[in-house]
Parts: C-alpha cells; sequence; structure tokens
C-alpha cells in the first residue's frame, strides 16, 4: 500500500532509491502565496548533507535541489510543488555483496521477506538518502510556519554517554561543532569518545532534541490525531529512532501528579504555564508553550567490525562491511527531526482553520 | 478535521463523550467470515472497565458493548461492525464547577483555545471514557489476530519507582493483581507506594509494556507507515503517553552498534536472531521476532490537592478537583495499549496482502 | 477496505444494514459553534421516509434520529456526532428465500461472490435504508451551509417519459405532490404513469435535478477533487445511478465551444456569466454561479412480475419478488442527492480555508 | 488541501504545469515483481501526445517519460515509482495576455477567485497537459491488470452529431484513424464535421466510450467506494468531462424494471447475465461482466473566433485566442479515459484482498 505519503491537509510523498536517478518529494496542499526559493530549501539540505562533517560520511554529492513545480515568480500557486535532487555519486560496485546477504541492523532481510526482491544497492528505500526528500518539504513546512512566527529547532542533545549540560546550552554552537551539539565542552568529549569507538570499528547511539517556539494554543485534534500521536508518527518514521519523548518523556514513570502537573498562570494577560513538564502539549492539543521533543537514535547498524549473519540462501555467514558510514546517526537526522516536526506543525496549523464556524 | 478515524484498510471511528448518551465505534474494513461475539469483546472491555480493581474508581458502569451492525449469524459481513456502549452512571452536578476553570495537567484551556467552547461534563471528549470503543474494536483486532496465530499482551512494568522484575515475570500474576503487573513482589511494593501517595492527595506515574507474539517477517510499509511509525502514532495518541519506545528503546542512546546489531542466525530451517534489540522491527519492517513497545504514562493529573490555576475568565484561582480518580493510569489503560497495538497490527498485516504481485 | 466514509476534512461514516439493531452515521471534522438539533435533521428524514406517499414503500418507521455526541447545549463542540436511527419494523420473514436466490438488479450475487457470504435480509448494507444515515448528516451540512448563504435543492425531473417543463417550474410544488416534481401538471401525468406500470408489475426510471445557488468562487481543487470530481463520487455512491450530469451534461457533445462557452461578464461589480452550460464549474472549481447536477435513476430492480436468474448453487430459477417497494426511485432518493451534494460542498467548503496563505 | 494524489491502496501524485520544468507522477503501492519498462509506458503516452494527428495540437514535444525510482532490474520493487516527462516546447510568450484576461470555458478565473494568484502560462495547472502524468500512471495499472486477464479499451464513439455504429465496431480502426473511432465510416463523417468548425473557428463536443473486459465479480466497495462512483470521481477528474455513464447511462430514465433488470443465467458453469443494461455494475460491484463507462466531453473552450470576457481588473473585454488548440478533446482525452479506469480498477482490485478472511 501507499505508505510514501505524509500529511493531510499539507502531504509529502518522497521517492527514490540510494542508487537510482535521484531522490525527490512532492509537497500538495502547500497555501498559495508563500515566497520560497531553490536557495532557503538548499540551506536545510546542506546541514543534512554527508561530506561536510567530520563525524559524516565522505560521500560528496552535489544534492542539489531543484523546484520543478508549484511555484511561479517567487511564490508557491497552492498546486503540488515536486522538488528532486539527482544522485551524482553512485558507486555501483561498492555493495555488491549485500545482494545475496543481510547485513545486522538493517532492513536487507525484512525487505526480501516482504516484496520478494529488493534494491539491495546503497539500502535501497531504506537508506538514509531518502530523508533529503523530507528535509527539501520539511524547508518549506519551515517557510510556512516562519509566516506565523513557530520556529523549529533541533539539535543533538548525547552521543553515547555524552550528554549536553543544559547550562551550558548555546545555540549558536549548534552549527558550529561537527556533531551539532549546543554545547561547546561536551560536543568535544563526544568527539573524543567517538574517536575511540571508530579504532574500535563500532559506532554510537545519540539523543535529538527539537524544541517548537511560537505555536498558538488549539493545534492537534483530539482522540487519534492529537499533536503528540501525530509527531510520534513522523519522528518514529525516521529510520534508526527507537525512543520519542514529549516533555518529561520516560521520567513521567518515576513522576507524582503534584509535581507532573503545569500550574496555569497569567502571563502578559494570556493564560501560561509555571513548568512545562507537559512539553507544550495537553490532551493531544498545544497548550501555546514550547513543544519539546526527543529522539533516540540507535548506534549506525553499519559497522566495519566482523559480524555473524545470514544469507538469503540460509547460510549463516560472516559479514564484513565496506564503504562510507557515520559513527552516529544523530547529527544528520537531526534536521530531519526538525523538518519532520515542522511539517506536522505545519499540518496541523492548517487543518485547525477548519475547527469552529 | 476529522481525528476520529484511525487505520487504513482497516479502520475505527470512535464518538461520545463521557456523560453524553454513550460511547461508541464504528470498525470498517474487517475481513468478512470472521467470527465474533459480544461476550468476547465484553471480555477485553471488563479489564479496562472501573469499579473492579482496588486502584480504579468506584463508578460502577455496567459497560455492557452492543454489536449493532456489521455481524450476521456469528460472522462479520465486511460492512461496517458498530458497537456501543451506553452511558448510565452520569452524576451530572459532579464536575460543574470545571466549566470556568482549567485542571493543570488536562485538555480543558486546550479545547476552549480550540473551538471556543467544550463540554465540560466529565472531560467531555478527552475522558479517558472514550477508550472503551478503542477497546471495543481493538478486542476485534485481536479475534482476527488469532486467525493468524499473533497474539497482543502488555501489563504495567513499573509503578513509579517500583519496577517489574524479568526474572520474576509470570504472566498469569497480570490478571491477578488489581495493578497488572507480571510480578506479585512488585505489585505489592506498588501497591504500598500507592497508598501512601493516596494518603498525600497525589498520584503516581507508570510504564506499560506490550509484547507481540507470531508476527510474520514483512508487516510495515517503508518510509511513513513504518510499523513503528504507526505504533507510535497509536500508542502516543492513548491521553497521558509522554514516551514511547521500541525494543532497548531509550536505552540505545549509550549503547554501541556492536551490541545493539541483533546478528541474524537460522533457527528451525528460519531466519531468526540471536538477540532482539530492534524489539522485532528494523527499518520499519517486522522481522519475525517478537515486536516489544514500552509506554511511559504520566502521573495521573485529577489529584485532591488544592492547586493553582486559571478560570477562564483569566483569573488566576485555586482549585480542588473532587470526584473519582484512580492513582495511577497504567493498570486500566494496559488494555487500551494492548487494543491500540492489535489494531494497528491487523491494519497491516492487511495492508501486507496487497504488497506482491 | 473501509469504504464506508466518506470526505476529507468533513467525513461521514455510515453503518448498518436494513435488517439489524438500526441505522447509523458519525460525523466527524464539522466545526464547533453550530445550532443544530434532532428536530432540524428529522425533518430532512422525514422527506426520505417511507409510508408517507403515495407511490412509497407502506413500511411505516418511526425513523427518529437520535444524536449521541457531539452537540452540547445545542451547538456542535467540534468532536464526532454520532446519530442512530433504530429499525423498529423489520418483518424478519419476509425476505427469507432471497437467502439462496440473486434477485435481477440487484447486489445479492456481488455480494456473495465478494465476501463468500451475506447478510440478505432485505439487501443487507446494500438496502436504500443504508441512506438514511447519508441524510442525517447531509442535515448537518446543510445546516453547515446556511451559515454561509448556500442552499441545496433536489427535486424529480423526470418520471419515465414525464420530463418537467422549467417553464412550469415552481419549488413550492416540490414538496406538494408526492412525487417531488416542481411542475404539477407533470406530476401528474407522471402520477397516470406509474399506475400503469404498477398494474403492469413493473418500475420507472427516473431522473433527479439538484441546484446549489450561493457557492462562492473557487470550491474544488485542482485535479483529482474537483468539484465535479467529488460530486460524482457524491452521487454515483447512492444506489441505481447510472449517470450523471454537470451543467448542460450530455447535450455538451452535439455542441459547438462558440455556444457552450460561457462569456464572462460583470454584473453588480462581481464576475459573473451571461450563461450557464458549465453548471457553475469550471476546471473542477466553482465559478461563483449556480452548481447544476442531474442524476439519472434505474427502474426500482424489484418488481413483483416473475423474473428469471439463478439460485446460489448454479440453479437457474424463476423468481417472484414479494414485500415492499416503490415503483420509482427518484422521489425518495432526491433528498439523497440533497444530502450527499450538501455534504460534499460543505467539505470542500472547508478544504477551501487552507489554500492561500 | 492536497488534491493531486488519487487512489487508496495503489496511488498517484500527479504534479507539474505546462510551461515549467516538467510533468511527473509518484505511483505509490504497485505491488513488487510486476516487469514494467519505459517502452510500455511510452507506447500509452505516444496515443495522447499531441502532434501526431490531423486533428491535435501541433506542439511536437517528444514526452519522452523516464523511470526515476522503484524498478530495479526491470521489475517493480514495492517501493514509490516516479516518472517524470520534461517540457521542451514551451513557447513563454505564447500566452502572455493571458495573464490578466478570464478566458471563456477555462479555469483562469476560478483559480484567481481560489488562490489571489495563477500560473497563467499554458493554463498551468489546468493544462491538459498534466494528464500526461496520469497516463503514465494508468500504464502501469493497465501492465498490473494483463497480469489479471483484465482489459481496458477506450475510444472516441461521437463527435458532434456523428456517432459510431456499433454494428461497424472494428477495434483496429481505433488506431488507424486521427479520431480514434472504432467505425471507419464515422471517423470519415466526423472529420468532415471538424473540418467545417475549424473553418468557422469552432470546435465540436465529443463522446468517448470505456471498455473493460476480464473483471472478476466483487471489485468495488459498498456505499461510498463502489466501483462506479470511484470510476465517477475517476472520469469526472479529467477536464472537460460534463457527463459520465455506466451501462445504459442516461437512457435508464425512460426504461422500465422488466427491460433493465439483466436475468442472471448460468453459461458454462458460471454465474453470468442475459444481458447488460447495469454495465457490469451492481450495487457498486463488480458482477464479473464487461464494465461499461461513457464520458461526454465538452466542446474545446479555445476557440479563434473572438469571445466577450473581463479582465483581472474586471473590465469587459473581447479576447482571441491564439496558439495551438484541438478542434475537440475526446480523441487524445480517450487514452486519458483508459488511464483513470485501469488505475481505478486496479486500485479495486488490490483493496479486494483484504475483504475475506
Amino acid at each position: 500500500m501507499a505508505g510514501s505519503t505524509f500529511g493531510k491537509v499539507l502531504t509529502m510523498t518522497t521517492w527514490g532509491e540510494s542508487h537510482g536517478a535521484g531522490i525527490g518529494v512532492v509537497v500538495d496542499g502547500c497555501p498559495a502565496g508563500l515566497s520560497i526559493s531553490e536557495e532557503y530549501i538548499q540551506e536545510m539540505l546542506d546541514r543534512r548533507k554527508p561530506g561536510g562533517r567530520d563525524f559524516a560520511t565522505p560521500r560528496a554529492e552535489a544534492d542539489r535541489v531543484k523546484i520543478l513545480s508549484g511555484v511561479f515568480e517567487g511564490k508557491t500557486t497552492g498546486t503540488p510543488i515536486s522538488m528532486m535532487i539527482e544522485n551524482t555519486s553512485q558507486h555501483s560496485g561498492d555493495y555488491g555483496n549485500l545482494a545475496t546477504t543481510y547485513r545486522p541492523g538493517h532492513a536487507d532481510y525484512c525487505f526480501d521477506a516482504k516484496y520478494g526482491l529488493r534494491d539491495y544497492r546503497g539500502g535501497g528505500r531504506s537508506s538514509g538518502r531518502e530523508t533529503a526528500g523530507r528535509v527539501a518539504a520539511g524547508a518549506i513546512a519551515a517557510r510556512l510556519l516562519e509566516e506565523f512566527g513557530i520556529r523549529v529547532m533541533a539539535y543533538v542533545s548525547a552521543v553515547g554517554p555524552v550528554a549536553c549540560d543544559p547550562a551550558h546550552f548555546n545555540e549558536e554552537e549548534i552549527r558550529r561543532n561537527p556533531l551539532c551539539m549546543p554545547d561547546a565542552d561536551a560536543a568535544e568529549k563526544a568527539a573524543a569518545y567517538l574517536k575511540t569507538l571508530m579504532e574500535e570499528q563500532d559506532s554510537s547511539g545519540s539523543e535529538v532534541t527539537c524544541i517548537v517556539t511560537g505555536v498558538p494554543a488549539g493545534l492537534g485534534e483530539p482522540v487519534f490525531d492529537k499533536l503528540d500521536a501525530r509527531l510520534g508518527q513522523a519522528i518514529f518514521s525516521i529510520g534508526a529512532v527507537k525512543a520519542v519523548e514529549i516533555g518529561d518523556g520516560k521520567a513521567v514513570v518515576e513522576s507524582r501528579g503534584s509535581t507532573n502537573n503545569d500550574s496555569f498562570i497569567m502571563k502578559d494577560g494570556k493564560v501560561s504555564k509555571k513548568t512545562n513538564h507537559a512539553g507544550g502539549i495537553l490532551g493531544g492539543i498545544s497548550d501555546g508553550t514550547d513543544i519539546l521533543i526527543r529522539a533516540s537514535f540507535k548506534p549506525t547498524p553499519s559497522i566495519f567490525r566482523e559480524q555473524e549473519t545470514v544469507s538469503a540462501d540460509g547460510e549463516e555467514v560472516k559479514l564484513s562491511i565496506r564503504g562510507r558510514h557515520d559513527p552516529v546517526i544523530g547529527p544528520r537526522a537531526s534536521v530531519v527531526v526538525e523538518a519532520m516536526t515542522a511539517f506536522t506543525i505545519a499540518d496541523l496549523l492548517l487543518i485547525n482553520r477548519t475547527c469552529k464556524l
């Protein structure tokens, strides 16, 4: 079934494999009259791009996005916006032995079990490269949110055991260090940790935090399209995510009602909250305070260390993965979290226009 | 917008408020020929029902489900199955003062901000009572999954700081103690903990674990309808959930690839895995091993302790909540987790029939 | 798959069989703050009700609609509106022989071929009775459209060879004669025609015309959700419809561009058209003039005359249908056309709120 | 809202304007393992292509389709199939004066009213060129249907007053004459008729008939996703269609039940029908006989004769259209009818896999 479309009023449909002609996305339902340019989208894409940072794969793709439709004289027309990024750096020989061997931690076996065949080149459809289309779509959503004073920001809050210290939070630091951490000190320690792991032919898990500011109260639909439910789908749809948290997240288990409840207060004549354990969402609807999301990413499954696995023929074999692989997923994935969050909020913002007479 | 429908091929549409005529659900897309009875559904509903257990609210509703359509001579006909549970125990005076005061931790303010009005009686649409419809729908899904050897089981794995010991896991214990914990010892300690909290007019967070066995490899669609993405939406759509984890969940942040990767092995002539850190899902598609899900529930926001809040008029006021409220959400919510998980898996099982020529 | 839900932002999900517990509908996505009452809905339902008119089946059901949720103190709350009409007049013995014989012109055989079983009592899900839920939903849509000055009116424009004369159009006549024709003279002739057919144990085809006034320019989405495409689905989803026309309809085949094009003119300072061959829709989007729809209904397939058919066992048999059957479908179906049209327009009206920045 | 996606399990999302970078479509949900090639798709596209025939516009586009994803080693992989056709023949100056003038019979005014701006070059999104993407998607659906012995064939059955004689039906003739008529004699008369109209700077309406053979009984979902309802949306979504008929269509109005009912008979041990007034669909579900569809196309609205209209400024003006325009829409649209029909049937065929246990 069609599982490549996300959103209800604002939708994105992504397509493309790692080693095909390209990667793309069709954004439908974007309101007419929004100023947008390839440069704006490219800027967000560049933050996802491999090759530019110490801990990202050295694949040097240009990754230039082209807008193919839906924008006329610099403004959206209300019709579908098709965007494409050509694949320019496929090394067709790179992954050849993977046709018949199932990589641990990857979807190779699952694809074969599901479809009876798979495009094994570079992970095919389940390659991280698929997310380039999402980021292009997310850039449009972010542009739309800007018009309403809503801003989405994601960063790496932990790499393995090295977590950022909230007291050292410095937003500008995020784009300054290769690990996208807002705490220079933590970034340095995390870099050292990763170097050790790389020497051991291993990889690390990581955590991405996402904050949305400026969201008005009222976004999200009761019951199944709750803001957190839609964000849950959005973030879990990013490969390698194994946990999603809103507000205090997992810590609520050990908390008490008297602590966890955020008292409502009046602030500048508006309803606000004294604390934000809820992460800006109550009963699935935004409450006007910051939305707080955390995503836990598993360690990169492609490690150079020899691993045990099985072949498509049902033989137990040893596998050594070659090629280009980041030792940690969070830094490049943080912009994907940002994109998926922006898209989800933008969709619910438009939907919210229909809720009252 | 219509946010009351869940699922794609198999759908449920829930309706109803806490204090209206009743609560119900329409299940559409259930295959024809499935044996189902009101008794089967009632049994699952009874596990969610308040009144039967020490730590659940003493509201004594009959909560009898009626099948109104879609079943003929004991079998589903392929047409929509409408089910209804009448509300029989509304005390209309109970919640009167809540018309004008926003309860901390509840959606009252958000509903007003969104819709400009709300049915304040008993929490209206955001009442936990809405989940009765989901459980009825989930029972049908569970019945369908039985035909394919798939079984969903949820239980409370932690109440506040008291966690079950996996070494003491005893499935039969789940339905034996009022906290639905599979570890009699933990259940006893948790009960003592809750009693203390209740004396302090407070409430506790909790964790629900859900295990799905018998799932064939291949369920879930790449990209946005990944099995974990759909489960993410399903579980986060349950009120009070603040974190969802798959497999090792949040622990992957501190893990390494060499540890986290599950080696594929051959077992009884089939592809299997040596470990299951992934929780049965790789690249969003089931890998044939057990699906493992954990949900963190915040403490019940309705506590009897006086709280600070604001009124609809924008006055800062004190609020004392009365009425009937569980001191912990997990025990009753565990069956909702089971229902939502069963429904999600059943939907993807049907969708999977269309993936190959 | 779930085919019982219609609409995108405003949805209805119908359920129920002719001889089950009842018939119902859940309307989701209706904006909050709309005044609505059971009486308003009942009035529209009464126009569909059998038993009140000479040419409708004498089944005397009360057909009382109950609103079960989503309305609080006379206003919609934005949450799903569940409505139910109990079945009170089932004669379980009426249709017994139809369990094993396929009625010509009915879906009996198709249901068996599709599902392997069917609820044969009274046509089950394919009974005209299913449309009661649609009319209840349509009444809410009509109420919503009133707020925006949009009005939907349907009537019978032809019964067999007897067509209304546009020159004799009298709106008040529609609810005065049992055939819902706006031309008293035509209604009389049609009645005589039907009496003759009934004596011959036969039935007649009919045509329903629907006019929507007050529609602003801009409704309908380019490409697949064109206003006429959505109306096409809506009207063809009514049983027995074999043709749907917009504006000049089938007559355009023999027309010329110079005749068929409607010249734009200025009228009262607004863009208007000199003629309306297009039926108010250009390129799938409303142009601000009246929407004109025509639906052709086949003759009632249940005729008392003996017919040739086959049994479920594959035997060729003779069939004599008994029971209660209208000799013409249009009069009762006209209100269903009105309901489906109103619902479609209301959905697109809400969707249109999201098209511009 | 997103109105550029069609289908439920098998979906297509089209994008592109007449004068942008290109036109494209993403087909999602196509089962894995289907053999498909660019050549197969190109062949269907070539039948839609302008320039090759006497009565089609002389715009000589290469219209070469490229498959960008979802096909690996000649077979579909189950992931989205992205296809693109570059625009190579835009004459940017052609349509300049249309920026400020509303062409009668076109959607120019409606787009402005809806979006507040429009891409006026070549009709933008409402250009017939958008249908190229549909045809590419339809070719994949047709390929899929072949695997199940289902075949879709459309042709022009009338041009203005010149209708084909069913007695002269010759399938091979369809691709032999420029008007795609299966009756050589009618084609000749229609050609003469069109020549006269062209001399008069006018255009003609036309009718397209579509026949689907080999459809098993059981396709289509009761109620809103009836086979005819889905076909109704599909065909009405093609620009310029003003009427859609199934089986006897509009003629049923004057028919009687005793004539219109098709008697079931046994044929070669299978249930069949003596006649096919129903056009292969009963109660919205296929009955195993041929599906018969007819679509009425309005005359080409772009005529060279001077017309009255208004400008975007609200001035009444005269308009003379220049450029390239077919004098009749049916011949090129017939392949679009074929594509939309094939796609609809393929979607319902896949959906039908989920209807029984």
